[in-house]
């Protein structure tokens, strides 16, 4: 896969989503679906949520991408990501799974898994704990939150990606994007983003964002991790606590500027 | 139907929300639940989410207006949806109807042609794309969000409005209210309303707790869609973007003044 | 019961949630979702929600409580949460339940007083109007909001608390906890807390975090309704409507220090 990543042409997706604001289709949890919605929003693209087995396809159809995130999944919902899904396999519409959770009970790890075998997945996107338990290792988790350091697991991220033919992400303080061959280390992010719910989240609708602009899952997994990331250190700048933070984030996400992220871009490729 | 919008009236309408604090049912869509129960909150109404068929008919029951919101669909809920429609009929609720999308799925188009076939609408909300759709008319769509000016679909409101005998609403940059004669057009609003979810869906449930005190459709919706617009106004002064702006919103909401619309008001009547 | 009700007991019970990160299970609605899981990450708690009958049990064995909240129930979820109930009464999980809108409709008088007859409740917390229908009497409602004041219905309170022996939390301008024998009354807490929704489902979902680290059901309720009312009395300081307190009350769960438990505590014990 040719690697693409840069300051530069995460300025280009960037202006390519706020010019042709693409469809991104979500399926995603209860939780998070108003903060993504107004994240995707923020950054030019347009969310559309659409669960139900009698639309899913044709909303993929029309979609430029498919956010899949099993946050509260229930069987239904599967139904409606595996159609999905299949559909965007025959359409060629990238997407994003955030495996919410696996690991943390069966029904998760089982489901996330299906959705993998399905190799319908450009990207993989799930905290330390998620992504570990998606490759098959049993690692310490609590419900949704990861007990364990990207960097620690790095490698179960690789062989993922390696064995699966995806861009797997893992979030956390030190973000890790790694196409099974290059790994790119990205120091971007502030510790209140884990003081609210859906960032991880966000994280994976904003991919979902980028893919539909750049046809190298990898550079756009890597640009949508560090502009969240970014608009996250200048959130947190002057904030009370997580209540504005949360408000600071969407406007950063925004406001932000070229010249935002030619200054803060803190990637480093370690592998490759 | 007798025409009664004014400052004047708004405010009265505005002046009984706040005192009688109306019971404003909804079944509506995941995403916008919080930030439309917290929009009704705001004017002084009482929000109620019920969209269980165990309870829907007994919930329309008590309150004083319905809102059918299709924004994130199902089998369940439509049957419920349907369900608390033909009470609203049996019990005379004033009901508002939402068609989130109509024209962008099959299956969104046809539950909403499916409401609107029950005749139970007093009003019915949408974008210029999903108005035409409800029409009958397909325009170009991109998920939930329209790609056409409302005014280039105004006759196609005013006709669907005409044969329904009902009010419709197209919102967009210029709101337009037409009950098939007369057509009101509204230039209150901002254009950073439309880069936060659920402005739409909150001009419905607005309309939704007018619909409560004001017994006729056409002058509770044009007051709605101006407190709503006036409020875009006053909360986009100052603001750093869409998530200071989501905030400012709920505080104008909250804090507007008969004076505020004494002096804001931009509606005018090119019809009827 | 051992009475252990105190700023310093308070104070420790917090830092026990900031210290352990206790993982809190949550089946609650839709329309809170997003504010509770932020709140209780806003004191230091793991939210986690998960509504699949599929998953529930599993999630509440790992939990360190459990939170019902029947405010948009279906089928569905009553299964789920009676599953999750039944769990938690065999691995001796606390769990609080929040019945939304009892006494509004005969189904959501039916499924709060089916899980309240499991005797899997160490907590119930709801307004005057609910809390008075769980106890079988009839009192005013409109939708989910109450109609009487609590210290009115104080005495229902009590008696459902000694006949099912769990903790009553009634909330309103002052909040009452009782045992069936102490009675605490509250006075912190703020008018605009009902001017947002979802302040009686945080209310709610805090009690959960105190009870996953105080064994104590009634003092882990005084806890969190003092804590919850004390952050609503910071916030309220020069916020300039709802949507800035929405915002505001977050800030201040995070913020919340113990010099502002020790002035600010506003509880008496009256009874007991």
């Amino acid at each position: 896969m040719t690697y693409s990543m840069s300051p530069e042409a995460l300025i280009a997706d960037l202006e390519q989503i706020r010019a042709t604001a693409p469809l991104v289709h979500n399926i995603t949890n209860y939780v998070v679906m108003e903060v993504t919605a107004n994240a995707l929003l923020a950054i030019g693209a347009s969310p559309v949520m659409a669960h139900s087995v009698q639309e899913v396809e044709e909303m993929t159809t029309i979609a430029g991408s498919l956010v899949l995130n099993i946050g509260t999944l229930s069987p239904d919902w599967v139904e409606a990501m595996t159609l999905a899904a299949a559909k965007a396999l025959e359409t060629g519409t990238p997407v994003v799974m955030d495996p919410v959770g696996c690991g943390a009970t069966a029904y998760r790890t089982e489901v996330s898994r299906a959705l993998l075998n399905m190799n319908c997945c450009q990207v993989v996107r799930g905290n330390a704990s998620e992504v570990a338990a998606l490759a098959g290792e049993r690692i310490q988790t609590k419900g949704v939150d990861s007990t364990a350091e990207t960097t620690a697991v790095e490698h179960l991220g690789k062989a993922l990606a390696a064995q699966r033919t995806l861009t797997a992400v893992l979030s956390g303080a030190i973000d890790v994007v790694t196409d099974g061959t290059a790994v790119v280390r990205i120091a971007n992010g502030h510790p209140m983003m884990s003081r609210i719910t859906g960032m991880g989240c966000t994280a994976t609708a904003l991919i979902g964002a980028f893919l539909a602009v750049n046809p190298n899952p990898f550079a756009a997994s890597v640009h949508a991790m560090i502009l969240l990331g970014l608009a996250g250190e200048l959130a947190a700048q002057g904030v009370e606590g997580p209540g504005s933070f949360r408000v600071a984030i969407l406007d950063e996400l925004y406001n932000i500027k070229p010249q935002d992220i030619l200054s803060g871009w803190k990637a480093e490729i370690v592998g490759g």
